[in-house]
């Protein structure tokens, strides 16, 4: 594992320098780790927690970093010698990878002595801000697609980390299979691919290209059809391959089409195809495609049964970045654990005080009915109903009675010991399935879909309006 | 050093195990690397030529590898024991970091055995993708900000290469500094930063929490003022410490603004500042910037001085991928060069044939006044007149009497050894600087740029048309 504690802000090493010589650096805080509702964001799929655990675990200023920092001469030397015994000490809760998130609710809440809490900021926000973009952008793509989709964005990915790291969340987000074969060794995800244009340039034919490769890959022959004209060159050529390979004893898998209108390429070769007895054998269709387009597409009755989607998927295209930020709850003041909150004109930029859990409350049917953003140490009892009301609007209200609750953010460190198990990947991939299916399709549609009600506690909502009311008493 | 050995797309392997099976392995093949133009990408800083080359000089298969790919049941023998002892043996040519490129010149020109060419495709394109991509946007917002750019993108970026190699090629494209402390040890360059709203919610006010920052770095006091209210506390309370640390002995730097209105805030932070004496403290604004809205703001009159910008820059947006391409120019046919080129009904997706070059053409001003893309072999006499014609409307053409050229494209690697020097990140940062003053600032407008002519040589034109007319004649 790379040793990745330097991967951050610069400030947060400041701030850091001086809490230790404010006498703050030992004050147990709260952070939050949660992403603001944008035009593009509903809601998210959870991923990166395996890879910020790893961060954490690795977490060491070696004597080289050391050095570094003091060429900076920002620093004093009772911050050297606190961050050559760096060992991150405090709780850690979170969501689990695959869990459905809404906007504002902690994925993340870090309890632990500020000088940690603040380090480990700049990191987390990075990795869970990037896997979580692609996981979440490839559950919008997987639920459109009806045919399987692979990951093939390595080579447009924003640098090796966000090919290999970003496979890996398009996995959890559904995709079935990756190009990237590194994903492939280091996360034990099927990989797939078979060959490119330049197969096809490098011989001096189509036709001898298509028949090359259907030797040496005699079961597994998929062919790409589109290197100069698909249906006067690539499907007929295809296709005297097909019946050659049939005539061994060998069924051909499918074509891919990279280029061109893929509504009317597809339909057509797919004409061609089963005209000549290949009913059997699959479209696959690249190049420049994401859920919008998958959509076009149906809507066009193209002939595609399988996708593979790079560019848009790794990139997370048209968002680029999630948007997570890292926000104080609260911090001990004289040893009493007061909530803290950020104050904004804007009222999304009002952040949330406090300890906090999140409850996603099921109806009878177990189907996800709303959230509940809640103090740590509020009790609730499902066997009295519960009533929730906006946390604006707090006139619309909505009473459970019968319900249960399910508190996602679960304990990952306590006391600087992890207490949470990884688990496989594989595991992972079934849970995110299991937490998109509780969730009504209505919820996860692409256009308009119907608002998932997130509302706060009694409790917290009673905290809110406290701090707000003290804060415009001071200024 | 990390191997990305592995990291490549699978089909890459299909591919070089099957160019083994058919014998073709070492037939010598030429690959281009290059971008198409898009509605936002005219022209092109190219950044990630150094970790282009670490990949090349790190390229092994170890057994752990070996291992992996043999669990997929796909390859041959031969091809293991060929991976066993891959070395790059190959020719590279490329464009310097800093360099300005335009679509379809080529930025890197592989010369090398089949099996090799195609196995660095995708990871070059990966590495020269994303750097380019971000020196590009950095280059955008540094042409329009008349202040210093920090990049302070870390916890946006597309997981932590995305946050490293990204600064790298901010730096590259303009920024002076950046927040990401591991791209400051990694590549030798300016850090900054100094608290965040973290910093005022640990205090019991905001007035202490300036005075405690003051107090620790008086030499770089700098104060973010926007945690409750900007004009009506965090100003106030600035210009209270100002006072202080004036009557100490030390000049405030400035202060910092990361949310609200920053044209109407810097407005009348600028003069409540400048009443109390502070005509020295900067401003600088922060907050989802980027080019456009450093323009909408100059046009608004905000007094903003520095900025540091985050998110749109190390991501590239709206952009999020150079969508750079790799593809076969040539290939050796029975020890003879044969020319090849992708052919599409999209005119921008028909390839340019043949091993070639890039010149720029200068005036006689020093000034870039066109490029040529032209085959290696021709020869040009810059004594005699040059004609030049666009490659599409023919009839437009431009004669130079008086100029200069330059090869754009220089040998990195010669038969496997690397012969060009990498210079240290400083000596680009001034190169690309030099690059970018070639061209009138109209070329470089972010709205309706002028169009730089980039043209094809009389040698690679001809070649053109008749290969085109050859693929018609096939079909």
């Amino acid at each position: 594992m790379r040793n990745l504690t330097l991967l951050t802000d610069l400030y947060e090493l400041t701030m850091m320098n001086g809490y230790l010589d404010c006498d703050m650096a030992d004050r147990e805080a709260v952070f939050d780790l949660f992403f603001r509702k944008t035009e593009q964001l509903d809601l998210a799929l959870v991923a990166g927690l395996e890879q910020a655990i790893e961060y954490i675990d690795n977490l060491s200023f070696d004597s080289d970093d050391i050095n570094y920092l003091k060429s900076l001469n920002l620093f004093g030397e009772k911050f050297f010698e606190r961050l050559k015994k760096f060992k991150f000490s405090g709780d850690i809760y979170g969501m689990k990878e695959g869990e459905i998130a809404f906007p504002n609710e902690p994925i993340l809440t870090i309890k632990a002595p500020l000088f940690e809490a603040q380090l480990i900021e700049t990191a987390l926000l990075n990795i869970i801000n990037h896997q979580t973009l692609i996981a979440t952008k490839t559950m919008k793509i997987t639920q459109e697609s009806e045919g399987a989709v692979a990951e093939f964005g390595l080579r447009r990915a924003q640098g090796p980390d966000a090919g290999i790291y970003g496979s890996r969340a398009s996995i959890i987000g559904g995709c079935t299979s990756t190009s990237n074969v590194m994903a492939g060794k280091l996360f034990g995800v099927p990989v797939s691919g078979t060959h490119a244009h330049s197969w096809v340039m490098s011989f001096s034919s189509e036709l001898e290209a298509f028949r090359a490769y259907a030797s040496i890959y005699p079961q597994k022959c998929l062919l790409l059809v589109d290197t100069y004209d698909t249906l006067k060159s690539g499907i007929p050529n295809a296709i005297t391959v097909f019946k050659e390979l049939r005539a061994k004893g060998f069924e051909p898998i499918g074509i891919r089409i990279d280029s061109g209108d893929l509504a009317y390429l597809t339909k057509e070769s797919r004409k061609m195809l089963d005209s000549e007895g290949f009913k059997g054998v699959k479209i696959f269709a690249s190049g420049d495609i994401d859920e919008d387009i998958i959509n076009s597409l149906k809507g066009q009755q193209a002939k595609i049964d399988s996708w593979g989607i790079g560019t848009k998927l790794i990139t997370g295209y048209p968002m680029s970045a999630l948007g997570g930020v890292y926000k104080m709850a609260g911090i001990e003041e004289n040893k009493v654990f007061e909530p803290k909150m950020k104050i904004s004109d804007t009222d999304a930029k009002i952040t949330n005080p406090g300890f906090k859990s999140v409850y996603r409350i099921y109806d009878e049917d177990g189907m996800a009915a709303a959230d509940l953003i809640a103090l740590r140490d509020e009790k609730f009892d499902t066997k009295s109903p519960l009533t929730i009301f906006h946390p604006v609007e707090t006139w619309k209200k909505k009473t459970f009675t019968k319900y249960s609750m399910r508190d996602l953010t679960i304990p990952i460190y306590l006391s600087g010991e992890k207490v949470y198990k990884i688990p496989p990947l594989s595991d992972t991939v079934m849970y995110a399935k299991k937490c998109r299916d509780e969730f009504w399709e209505e919820y996860r549609r692409l256009v308009n879909p119907h608002v998932y009600k997130v509302d706060l506690s009694d409790g917290l909502y009673d905290l809110k309006k406290q701090l707000l009311y003290q804060a415009r008493l001071n200024n």
